[in-house]
């Protein structure tokens, strides 16, 4: 285990990160750079340095960046002009910020000339996956150190002790048997998964929600919202521009106040078991009804179905941690570049849970053609007898076949 | 004209298929045959057979099937079983009705030895393709008489003319310019078009409605209910055994009574045209929440993400009016094999508009493993250790194409 | 039908173009512009030039282009680098041709101020669907006049007899019943059909085709022929630059010496019907075997997978008639994306039929790693206790089945 | 390591196989029981027999079983029934062969109440996933052991110096090196890799080449060859009923007597890498030549499609040893739905490396239409002023973006 020198950890600063930190020190002898990322999860991160400060990494290793404009604008609303949904439901919100972890990662790594990286994934998840693909896609050499796949500080008594052996502050909350739930949390979500919820029969407990009002306690009043599209992502609220992590944050907090996007589901993890999660992600539900809508009308059909038929295996590779794979650039140049047209505006009413679509249009890209649908004379635009032919044609294989079957008896 | 003897006409009552009754009598001098379903729609059928006698009709040529247990048991269930939407939104009432009313024009043309049959749906839309697909399939040498293409009472002022001169009834809300919309209803769904709609941009009005109340006018408790479902289909509610009509009546009071299933989207037409459309299917969303949810816990991973990769298409071949092709019965030889172990219950919450899904569980297929999903100690059900092999291979590909890439510079 | 007045027609020569030429004349009483491409399909194109004189044609609207370059580079190329093939069979050598045709009609309609277009295809093939769709999408309001679908002239005599009164002159092949097959030829493939190729049960007469001796009659010496590509694209022959038009020639001229690209199939068509086509495609037979050698060994597996995977849906769409529309611009944008790396080289060897791939290399790009995949000792490029994780979590899912199904018993 | 009791042995009887029986009987202290299948390899089982005993293997525990119908009845023609083919060219002889032996192996284990299973595949290729993950699908508590991936015996010398030490007999050939080449054989192919081969841009030399003549080496006169298909498998050749094995032993006969079936390509393998294989399938590829020709004629268009379109998936899951999966059993299940109507004969002509489809028909099944596909005069069977309408709303949606397109400028 000597031959790594320098290892970049991802550092939130809490407990497991810290024994992390310390144990990586101790067990591999060599010099950790911390990488603390904000990516909206809404925590302080300075405490981050002082910690890294006081297990002795020098000033120049410990790096604190603000990636919230980067997060929303190339990953989350990429993901979103596709329509992204895993296994029809979950909208990706920790899937989604792991790349860019990945990626900042191996960039800190090459700047310090680190030769290993480091995360607190466990070996049972998705996690370690996710951050792992991309550290190899980017860095093909790198070394992974994986410590809950290494050590033997696998219970939770286990690990206070070693915190506690090493002088690692442990909250109160922790000492009390910590909080019920492993969260992750970033500015597209926030995510609940163990203990309560390992049985799926089970109700969650409403104390368990953090980022949104149930839809019971949320306004009795309905709210109206525009949302403006230009080439499929939201640049402005209510007529205001926004950046995109203007536009998720605010997104955030007007979902949450009304109710809106929380899901509790069991999914399919890619290392081969099913997990039961909770999710909030109000921001996001409202984009992807808000996205679906602007497509209706400035979208072609079999654009739309050819996104459609694709999305599934497009939300896959995310939910599966191969954001940085070549199928996934191939799939995305597909998907932007039918978002060319995905331009204009809708309305949507925003109420206990629901996020109801009332309007939609688009002053240069609206594929909707009124002369043609109207059920009043449309002065020739369509020719009814049109569809005569349309559908003999269209019925002519199933004919041939009827009459073969006719004549077998 | 003169070469068809016998038409079966898919009969409302209603003053639209009333003119085409005279109409085809008129111009085709042929025996008219009516036929009027109940869906489930909620409209009295006797009326039709006083009026088709009125227009001289044989008793012996008047068919009036109550069609509701077939239609949920064999199409609307059927169709669930593969989560199905059109276009990320439409739960398909109208379409999955019709295959159903092309299947019974041509067996009372068979009965009566009919040769033609006829139906009311306009040149603009699906429905014409959706019968008359079904009729071909089904009867391949069928003539198919679609009035609205042929004849000249395009404009409503016509039609009424022609009601008048030919003394068919006319209601006092036709006199009055009518009903604002284009309707169709069944027990899985009622469907508004046209009129105020016909402007994407422009809120539906709240008056347009009918099954459902607003979420804002929906009790302020939220409900629970018990879902328990057999092979994929639904077989009791709250404990109650019922027939697939009976859970779909069932399930249409609560959701209604809550405020679930509203839509209103622009959709793509099989004709090629942009249609708005408002949809009302309180049953049908809570089915579909509860059928994913159910299949959360019994499908193996890869065999829901198969299902979910066909859904689109499956989706999009029933709303083109392919029910009776063999592409459709293939996927479904698919989609019913995965529903022999879709068994097990599902717990809702009905509020507002929402429908939550809080459990759910399979005494006899239930896939979720909690020895292993566990964040505890899983007592060595699963080797975390293996995590490490699996990513190293799975990133195999990206890490030889990264190294080549750092080659070239 | 006086509201036409002036038509682009696609006129080869031929007696059938002919005829309609001067069918539009009398019937439409309007000004005709002809156009004849050279799409290689070897035939002398001034002959056409002095027919349309003869027929009153204005100078100025006889347009004869040389489109060989552009076909090969802007259709038959990016075609070939999805390894198209529609029905598992069949090169699209027809299909892939209409598009460029119909883009040129709608060009020089613009150009002559034109309102209309005419072709020759009858209503039975998906030729007249390949046209019109191209022409349609490119302009909309575009009048399509396809005189198979509105003449009487539906035998070969009344054919014949018309250009006898008109003084249209006939070859005396025609007079002699003609060539006994309907036929299209271009720089990518000649086809037959009719005839005698109506009973698929019987073989094809040797004497039907043209372009390649029988494998039978091909040299009996085998020929070695190395293929440079570039993006995807064949940039060199032996070692010889050449252009798009000069590649697709030279394989021409070696697989028509060899044997190489005769097929005999039953077809789907669009229209509904099955139909029996016989093809030559000699040098689309060799680039399709290299372009898939080329990718074998420079594109990445998953990407090789997308691709396959869309492959049969984008040759469906060049089939229909759907090159110009949004969907295929799509899926080229992301097939193109793919072709970066798709660079180097392949030896082929031609023998009486086949085309066998013997080597493959590319120096800059190049995935495969023989340090990893080599059976001998791989000084530690790959671990292969890593694939006991591989394989014990791609199989977790079906041992928690195989352990519930074991449960029930 | 001493948990396992008794390990079932995939036992060939060869080098390799023998070597791995005594280290397993060292290593794990445990009883063996030997399983040597005739999949149709062409090789003496009872030496194998032989040797078992000599390394004190006790009678019953020798498991020699002829395999060979069963592997051609339900995993070769359920397989040709999709036109199944891997990445364009490869016709999975080695991958389909390794799903029936897990199976025997676990059937075994069970019979014998063996606790683990045994198999000399490497821990770089695919077969060691394939017999694993057909293992644990079958048996999800098996211990497997895969000696490659744990011993240290890791090149060729020091598997033979453990021969020597262990007294197991070793061939001259591998004294002098031995084969050339690693291989794998049963009925449906012979596959080669590794050596020479790893130089993919190398030409595979003649002799390397077992099954097939050279085309050059091939007849001069060609040979027609009827086949018969009854439900997508073929049941009779040149009017001979014969059995699932007689069947392809004779195709195999036929293909290499005219040296068809020669493959050279590189593939990418499951586990991470890219693999140059030369494979010799003659019957198979004469199998998938015909069963396109009569699916060509009996199957619909859409159904044909939807097939073509999953293949690559299908061909993925049993490449990567999913056979036994829930997901290749679901798609099983559509595909042989598909095959009721493919019943028929189809001519095939034998020539120098080439398989010439010549003629198809179907007494019973054939959906080719000549009143309908005609050139000549159907007599209205087909009305083409159908295929204007049919254009026309097929056209409907591009017409509207260009008629917006045009309006922007």
């Amino acid at each position: 285990m000597s031959d790594v020198k320098k290892v970049v950890l991802a550092y939130s600063g809490g407990l497991d990160t810290s024994v992390i930190l310390k144990w990586l020190q101790d067990t591999y002898q060599c010099e950790v750079v911390t990488f603390t990322a904000d990516l909206g999860q809404g925590e302080e991160l300075e405490p981050a340095r002082a910690k890294a400060l006081q297990f002795g990494i020098k000033p120049e290793n410990i790096f604190i960046d603000d990636l919230r404009e980067e997060f929303v604008r190339d990953f989350v609303f990429p993901m979103f002009r596709a329509n992204t949904v895993y296994e029809g439901e979950y909208l990706l919100g920790t899937s989604i910020a792991r790349p860019l972890i990945a990626k900042r990662l191996i960039e800190i790594a090459n700047q310090t000339g680190a030769d290993a990286i480091s995360h607190g994934a466990t070996g049972k998840g998705n996690d370690q996956v996710r951050f792992e693909l991309g550290a190899y896609a980017l860095k093909p050499g790198v070394k992974v150190i994986a410590p809950w796949r290494e050590w033997d500080l696998l219970s939770r008594e286990k690990l206070l002790a070693y915190a506690e052996t090493n002088g690692i502050p442990i909250d109160m909350k922790h000492r009390n048997g910590g909080s019920p739930y492993s969260m992750d949390a970033n500015l597209l979500h926030i995510s609940f998964e163990g203990r309560h919820l390992e049985d799926p029969a089970a109700e969650a407990e409403e104390s368990m929600w953090r980022w949104t009002v149930s839809p019971e306690q949320a306004p009795d009043a309905a709210e109206y919202l525009d949302v403006e599209f230009a080439k499929g992502d939201i640049v402005a609220l209510n007529g205001v521009a926004m950046s995109p992590a203007q536009v998720l944050t605010k997104l955030n907090e007007l979902g949450g106040k009304h109710g809106i996007g929380r899901l509790d589901l069991v999914e399919n993890r890619y290392v081969g078991m099913k997990s039961r999660g909770c999710y909030e992600t109000p921001g996001g539900t409202i984009i992807l009804k808000a996205h679906r809508a602007i497509e209706s009308i400035t979208l072609d059909r079999e654009v739309a179905h050819l996104k459609d038929d694709l999305m599934p295996r497009y939300a896959s590779m995310i939910y599966n941690g191969y954001w940085w794979s070549p199928e996934r650039l191939a799939l995305q140049a597909l998907i932007d570049h039918t978002q060319q047209t995905v331009n204009g505006w809708v309305r949507l009413k925003l109420y206990k849970g629901n996020v109801i679509v009332v309007g939609r249009d688009s002053k240069t890209d609206s594929l909707f053609d009124p002369t043609i649908a109207t059920f009043e004379d449309d002065a020739g635009a369509y020719d009814q007898r049109d569809a005569g032919g349309f559908i003999k044609l269209n019925a002519l294989r199933m004919r041939i076949a009827a009459n073969l079957k006719a004549k077998k008896g």
